[in-house]
């Protein structure tokens, strides 16, 4: 992995990844020339601080942002994914000694449409995928931080020159994150798994929400919340998200299909009341080792947090009060979830500590009146 | 809703939920009773202050415990899915006197096989299910508080007496929960939707991650560990509630299934690189509308918080810091998400807050050097 700095970065695309991407790079000390159609984008972006802005057309081209055109060493990509191969391929073209790469959520299309379009210039392209993002859009919700201590996604291929390889993993330290790199099939094999299914199963989980019965949804509880969370997301761009990853997509869904099909056929075989088939079983311990593969905090394995529950009154400083207590008693709070009781102006706070901490945790708690059950 | 406090209450089964009630009735001041088959089980409860242990055989049977067994008023079934039936019939059987009830996760199953096996005592009988848990079980994960500002559904049903439904009612509420009445097949048809659904949908998501390779799992974000959090289940606990409930579970999975299939041919005509059909997006848009109609905090409709991104170093004392400074503002905070960041020795906090107090909020966080983008 390089850690080398760019210089004179042009981000296309002034939206919430593309104008994060220029305010890291600048709150790094890189020079960012911006490039939007939409000059609202642009003017928000600017405002920010994310860069110069830089006319797309006409001869003000090079006056009007902080150096020569042809400066421009590396062209970071971020357009929607229905004209995001064009731009890319324009971008080639257009700047011949400038190494393009992009933030799109799929490759490999993306790659073949590249390919088609400036086969020529191949060599310059090299793809990346910052693990980072927000339900919001929009420069406004642009953030610095958005890629500190992600995983940042670099798919080389066949053609890719080394220093153009280098050059994005410098970006993706630049800014923050830390550069995996895989193939672009690679890539969106593991994206397919670990987040297009995911984000469909949670979107048919809701959509079957809108079939019940308004009294019914009285007893939601904080899983199905936590399941249903992202299936918020922006229509728009998740379909064209998962349209450019189609293949890979729709091979899970269909395993997932059978899998729900699979599990219902083995309930209707059931008598009510008595334990499930042994099918059902291996299908529930599966989602448990599934659960265990995932990486835990730092990168690791999961480490069996503990976890503590505090009734907390719902008025400000409550959380503060709470805070400072276990703050002074030199525990680390690993997580925090707060679950607002319906019907009560109280919530639940769970606080989750390493094992050791929790009889320090919860003398503190003690000392200082806070309701919990040790 | 009945506020009738119960009195001289027989709990049978203390694991985490047959404790938690008892100790939420010991808490309010009433008198309680506990029965396990497991001594070990009974003797944790005991120790905890859930109650007096009633030895449920032998001459020695009343002296045990606080009083007559006569004076036994209600008793609570909290026992495994496969025996909840067979045991709430011996309870009414054995206590002619006293109102039973449980606090199963299906209602109509275990009220058909309540009738066959003690169809004269049927009218001392209401089920109940308090919408609260936790991934943990056995007594020692009890808490006195695990219902507070819960619903706990009341299944009335066309032969239980008026006086046996205001004595579960009060229990719910004596718990510090808020009743919720319904038939049992429409709570079954409720928490299939609610719960065993997304149950399932988790576990099937989480199921397929045992198929990625290891590296794939890098790229995993909050996404995917929001969707697969309850996929960790216990799966023995699991299969016997969804057998319980195997008719409109499998109904709902069948469902789920067709969306998940129609998706996924959907995508394979899809052209790669192009916008989604129609189709794809109103399903997507399908999921936004079922998480808008999810009632939020206070079983209000979800307010539309604002999320102000904190980055936290990980030491002790930074979060008390933190809340310590937003708390002295006056700025009441809503939810917190910790989002630990892999690589980094750095977490990202979530700060929800009511969008009015946001400039509030931001002057707080900028005045105490946090690094947060405004």
């Amino acid at each position: 992995m390089s850690s080398r700095r760019p210089d004179h970065v042009l981000v296309i695309g002034a939206g919430l990844m593309g104008t994060s991407v220029a305010l890291a790079l600048v709150r790094a000390g890189v020079e960012v020339l911006l490039d939007d159609p939409d000059p609202a984008h642009l003017r928000v972006a600017v405002s920010l601080g994310a860069g110069t802005p830089m006319s797309s057309t006409g001869p003000d081209a090079a006056r009007a942002g902080t150096g020569d055109v042809d400066e421009v060493g590396l062209v970071v990509v971020s357009v929607p994914p229905a004209v995001l191969g064009t731009v890319i391929a324009e971008a080639l073209v257009r700047f011949p000694g400038a190494i393009v790469t992009d933030l799109g959520s799929v490759k490999a299309a993306t790659l073949d449409d590249v390919t088609a379009r400036a086969p020529d210039h191949l060599d310059r392209y090299v793809g990346g995928h910052p693990m980072a993002g927000s339900e919001q859009s929009g420069p406004l919700a642009a953030r610095a931080d958005l890629f500190d201590g992600r995983a940042w996604a670099v798919t080389p291929h066949l053609r890719s020159r080394p220093d153009a390889v280098e050059a994005v993993e410098g970006l993706a330290h630049t800014c923050g994150a830390f550069a995996v790199s895989m193939t672009p099939a690679e890539h969106d094999e593991a994206v397919a798994l670990v987040s297009h299914l995911p984000q469909v199963a949670s979107s048919v989980v809701a959509g079957l929400l809108t079939t019940g019965a308004e009294g019914h949804l009285v007893l939601a509880g904080q899983g199905l919340r936590d399941v249903t969370r992202i299936a918020a997301g922006d229509p728009a761009l998740w379909s064209q998200i998962l349209s450019a990853n189609a293949e890979p997509v729709a091979r899970l869904l269909h395993e997932a299909a059978e899998h729900l099909h699979r599990i219902a056929v083995t309930l209707e075989k059931t008598e009510p009341g008595m334990p499930g088939a042994g099918d059902l079983r291996r299908s529930l311990e599966r989602g448990v080792s599934g659960v265990r593969r995932l990486p835990g905090k730092h990168g690791m394995r999961p480490e069996p947090f503990a976890s503590v529950p505090v009734l907390l009154p719902d008025r400000p400083g409550e959380l503060a009060r709470l805070f400072a207590d276990v703050g002074r008693a030199g525990v680390n709070i690993e997580d925090v979830r707060i679950d607002h009781s319906p019907g009560t102006p109280a919530g639940l706070v769970q606080l989750a500590v390493h094992p050791d901490a929790v009889p320090a945790l919860l003398e503190a708690l003690e000392q200082h009146g806070w309701a919990v059950h040790g």
